[in-house]
């Protein structure tokens, strides 16, 4: 190899001139790059045999597992389709993406939500059919109107009967583009500090909307910088001077004849953010906008021609919408991003050799040290446990939605504390296995060519947008701290919090690490951490009450354990639901046996990252922590095993990846140096070098 | 203020035509935004009462903190005279940075660069004068040519004299732009894994050198994509067919004619990264290009002409212009960082108001909600706490450096040891700093705008880059076990860690919370930790190994412990040497008080964090974390009261910050408004509209 006269044939943008070039051989140049094709289609030299060869050994049956995760072989083969048909329509081709402005972009995305309508209606797709999901999940969600959608669910779920008639064909023919339009620079959590206002006009039966101060103009709604034409509006609505609250209004915004803005409105876009610039995350402000009175979605309440204010349902359905968006979110938003960075990642581990475990031997694949599979397989771990956590959770939206359908609002509270615990809880620890898993693809991982960057700053808004987590941490405390006082007064309480009534063991009995691989024995001990986390916040609070505290000074003091309480219920509730999910599986194909392996090491490394939470107060032994962190290590070696296959059985396409390093190939080096020739950095002539550098390194700067 | 007609006068580039406009009057215009120009320079209205009120109530002289963190008085003033020369010439204006494109980028930041030269002449600054660093400072590091620091620092610490002489001053006078080649496609941290050759040909006296395959292409070299004229490159020498290791070599990589790239060197950019759009980072192929032998830095080791290899000092000399690079980096690339996004996060804090903490009282400043408090404070002692320690590392590094120049080789592992782990402890706090401040800031936070995504996607980079981080905890981690090792058997160690032989007490005396603000109780709980972690680490090594499995392996199976041990010892040296810095205060000004304060917390903080680790053994008790927390707790109160004042110290400029949200008036939402008017989004007619949108609203997509 040594002194090999090697030189890629490829396109070289900042080549020397060709006349100055050695005539190497085809052979050598060959040698070197076995492929100068620059489409991310290009045929590399087949599977990376280091890859390769993690896939023989695999433990159970990867297309079972996959039709296990899609839920059934035939929605296997559903997925496969809609994947296939998106991805061969270039149209939809995302493979530039990484090298858009923000303004490419959002074109781009426009272009793809468009041509999408066109084939969905070539293909027979509708916006409620089984497909849909699936057409997101290929997409990436990387396409213009994911602000529609929540227009058409808000309208549906707070809409009259009239409401719904009149505007939901509209919206779902693309005759208007809607957003929602809530937050506002100054609020976004605190929907009740809402400015905008809505004048009830008796006159005109009119509703009259303005953005009195600089603080109360909207910021933020997704498709509304540039594209909406129609936006619900949460404002504060006034009848004959006297403030009900927020309500929702349907507004338009922009001319269907030529997408001007309507009288009263400016609109623009907020500028660049952290991701999302495929969206246009908009600014709006009102002055005396006017709506007819029937533009107040009225579901649950109404304003009657004379100003009568009338409801029918709890306020908190307004909410209802917001709770819903925040579990629909989840898996498109941050589980599949973490499954996706997991075969970035762990794919990536298994071909890139570093260093050597034994002297004098080949270097080591980075997927064999311990520290790299106690980053990489807990978030590998997580991304299951949150995928079953969210079929559980939609499950129990599904109950919930039905009730209130039937005007039964009994179960809103708990379903108000679970949405906003697992939204924070699944965002929180995915955003943060995402960041794990680029950190853990080295310098290439900080390449956006790897994907891995802006999976994670897409999923880092989560944390933020649709309530921000410390405030929902801190919703689910109360609800828990609620629960906790009823069943100490030996009041009934809701079944997914029955725990809290349950008896104070004295503490573990596990003897040995293989006890940590029993579920009764690791989920007795979150139990018993989640109910003492809880109850000492509680009697903290109680405390500082009963010496005279005010009690909203004392919610303030506690809030930093509340949080902690709040976490600790989510996630043994997670730890709970993916036992029960392993026992339920059938172990045909060994699916079962990598699924409790996945279980126990999920359970196990969050004993292991919070250990003091469970020695604090004795239930565990620092000798027991010894063993948990044992039995943690040792589950590392048995999944390192399977950690390719496990992630294969994502099946997620190379283009849906689009990722330098974790393409089902392994051959990431040749597609780093390919994908780097076609970023615009490459593609033009250095216009610094004549302003710039050559005054410098010819010393003209006084000509400058 | 309801159903005021309200619109700003301000550019509207979304706004509806001219002729539809109200002709509301500019009194109520004025209440909307107060300012309507678009220079980030535009008189707001004066400073945020909010913001001003915190000012009024600080304990001690920010002016004289300022001076204490400078270093004097002195230092502030020439400080203040160099940001005021830079800022006050528009050239140098970062302004639009958050609207432009990575080539936008690179050339403005190639621009500032070569001014930056003129500049520094005109005003008789040198390169190694005392101004230097504060001009970077200034700068935010978003100027070109930070390699060619390297390549100079490289050479005046690899090079011989006369090597000193020929290339010092061309690069000094910007004859010669170099940069740093060692990472390759394949190889990051694993040194001795580098596959690029240099063949040393007697026949002509030179090194050929070659890239022999695509994983040896050299990749990431900043400022190599597309500005560098030369490079030291490191490669595998070759002397008469047998291998001597890595060794650094000097090669012209573009013609100093035209710029174009030399005879068989192949450059160029590797394309979007996650920040660092301003930086050029390349990759380089070489084949057979040929360098005279006087191009191998040769301090240290020579090839003779007749191929005899001679070398004077430890191979690892190699590797310390990377181990000072280490430390150097700190205080720009983290730790000023850090302190930008602690000022914008709690100034914005301060300003914004959200939700109630008293009903029926006005919204509360978010910074009383404790969970926020919480958040950023610790973030704010951890930037002082690094602050100093960087301090004690440089006055170390200086020593360490003056014993080299005098082949005096022995404090190099330790040295080593410290850079290691210093580096790695200071950027993954400092980052995850960072990101905790972002996500406080909530959705303004991601807000490119807000500042605070670009400095944390930067920082990030630094836990990677210079040696990712496991690995460096590790090198740290095997230097402390050999110490301890050398401790066990009474030999004499290194006085950095000759706490490793200390005598363990049985537990910690505190009885009160009060027992936890002194000193010597955290400091022993957090040596006693360190310590513990340590010898169970090597316990367990020491096992292992005695039971038969293999020393590589046993290390292996101990890592994750060993990066936790690494991990306590630095932690334990940060919080003894912020002690020490407080004790070394006079409390002139009321300056000791406050860093007291801010060490109480950095410190109770990290016990709070790592509750486990310090129950583990019993050392503290449930009871005592209890108190712990409590403590943790008050400090928070005390230290939010001097929060601004302890970020005003930090003495940014508004356009150092180049934040919407962290400005000195904490006009938040009319910066925010007028940035986004900035945005080339709103700066051009939406093309989108009429190619899809328009379609799709007319239901004309059959025509598309």
């Amino acid at each position: 190899m040594l002194g090999t006269a090697a030189k890629p044939q490829t396109h070289q943008p900042r080549s020397r001139p060709k006349d100055a070039q050695d005539k190497s051989s085809s052979a050598s140049r060959m040698a070197l790059l076995d492929s100068s094709k620059h489409s991310q289609d290009s045929v590399l030299s087949g599977v990376n045999p280091d890859l390769a060869s993690e896939r023989l050994t695999a433990s159970f049956s990867v297309e079972e597992l996959t039709a296990r995760l899609d839920g059934g072989a035939e929605h296997t083969r559903m997925r496969r389709a809609v994947v296939e048909a998106i991805e061969k329509d270039p149209v939809f081709s995302r493979e530039n993406q990484y090298f858009q402005s923000q303004n490419e972009r959002y074109e781009a995305a426009v272009k793809r939500a468009v041509y999408l309508q066109k084939k969905m209606r070539e293909m027979g797709w509708t916006e409620n059919g089984p497909e849909v999901k699936y057409i997101y999940r290929c997409l990436s969600g990387d396409i213009a109107f994911s602000l529609h959608r929540i227009f058409m669910r808000s309208i549906s779920v707070l809409g009259s009967d009239k409401q719904v008639a009149k505007w939901i064909p509209l919206a779902t023919e693309y005759q208007i583009i809607g957003t929602y339009a809530q937050t506002e620079l100054g609020h976004g959590t605190y929907l009740q500090g809402l400015e905008t206002t809505a004048v009830f006009d008796i006159a005109s039966q009119e509703f009259i909307l303005n953005t009195p101060k600089i603080s109360a103009v909207k910021w933020w709604p997704g498709d509304m910088g540039r594209s909406a034409t129609h936006t619900v509006v949460f404002a504060q609505l006034y009848v004959h001077g006297k403030c009900y609250g927020v309500h929702p209004f349907i507004v338009q915004i922009r001319s269907l004849r030529d997408h001007s803005p309507c009288p009263g409105v400016t609109v623009g876009d907020i500028g660049p953010k952290m991701n999302f610039e495929h969206n246009d995350n908009g600014y709006l402000m009102l002055q005396n906008v006017r709506v007819p009175r029937e533009n107040m979605l009225s579901k649950f309440c109404e304003v009657q021609p004379d100003g009568t204010y009338v409801r029918w349902g709890s306020q908190k359905i307004n909410y209802f919408t917001m709770t819903t968006v925040r579990i629909s979110i989840l898996s498109e938003e941050v589980i599949l991003p973490l499954m996706k960075a997991c075969t970035i990642a762990i794919r990536y581990s298994a071909v890139r050799r570093q260093s050597k475990l034994k002297p004098g031997e080949q270097e080591a694949k980075i997927l064999d040290y311990q520290t790299q599979q106690q980053k990489l397989l807990p978030q590998l771990a997580a991304a299951y446990a949150f995928h079953f956590i969210n079929i559980y959770l939609h499950e129990l939206f599904n109950r919930g939605y039905q009730e209130i359908q039937g005007r039964n609002f009994d179960s809103l509270p708990e379903l108000h504390a679970f949405s906003s615990g697992f939204k924070a809880i699944v965002t929180q620890y995915c955003t943060s296995g995402l960041e794990i898993c680029l950190r853990a693809c080295g310098g290439h991982g900080y390449s956006q060519l790897s994907g891995l960057p802006s999976l994670y700053t897409r999923a880092l808004a989560s944390c933020i947008y649709e309530g921000e987590n410390t405030v929902l941490f801190l919703q689910t405390a109360r609800f828990l701290i609620k629960c906790f006082m009823a069943a100490s007064a030996g009041q009934p309480i809701p079944p997914s919090v029955t725990y809290l009534s349950s008896m104070k063991p004295r503490n573990c009995p596990a003897k040995d690490k293989l006890d940590f691989l029993s579920p009764d024995i690791y989920l007795k001990a979150y139990e018993q951490t989640a109910i003492r986390l809880l109850s000492s916040s509680a009697a903290k609070l109680q405390h500082l009450i009963q010496s005279g505290v005010e009690k909203h000074e004392a919610w303030n003091q506690c809030t930093v354990q509340l949080v902690k309480a709040a976490k600790a219920h989510c996630h043994y509730i997670t730890v709970k639901n993916f036992v029960e999910t392993v026992e339920k599986l059938d172990n045909k194909a060994g699916i079962q046996k990598i699924m409790k392996h996945l279980c126990d090491l999920f359970a196990l490394h969050g004993i292991f990252s919070n250990a003091g939470d469970f020695l604090y107060d004795g239930y565990l032994s620092g000798a027991q922590i010894d063993l948990v962190t044992a039995s943690y290590l040792d589950l590392l070696a048995v999944i390192r095993k399977d950690a390719v296959p496990l992630v294969d059985a994502f099946d997620f396409t190379d283009k849906s990846l689009n990722s330098a390093l974790g393409s089902y190939d392994g051959q990431v080096y040749q597609r780093l140096y390919e994908w780097a020739q076609k970023s615009p950095t490459n593609q033009q002539v250095n216009p610094a070098y004549g302003k710039y550098l050559k005054p410098l390194l010819q010393n003209k700067l006084s000509k400058l």
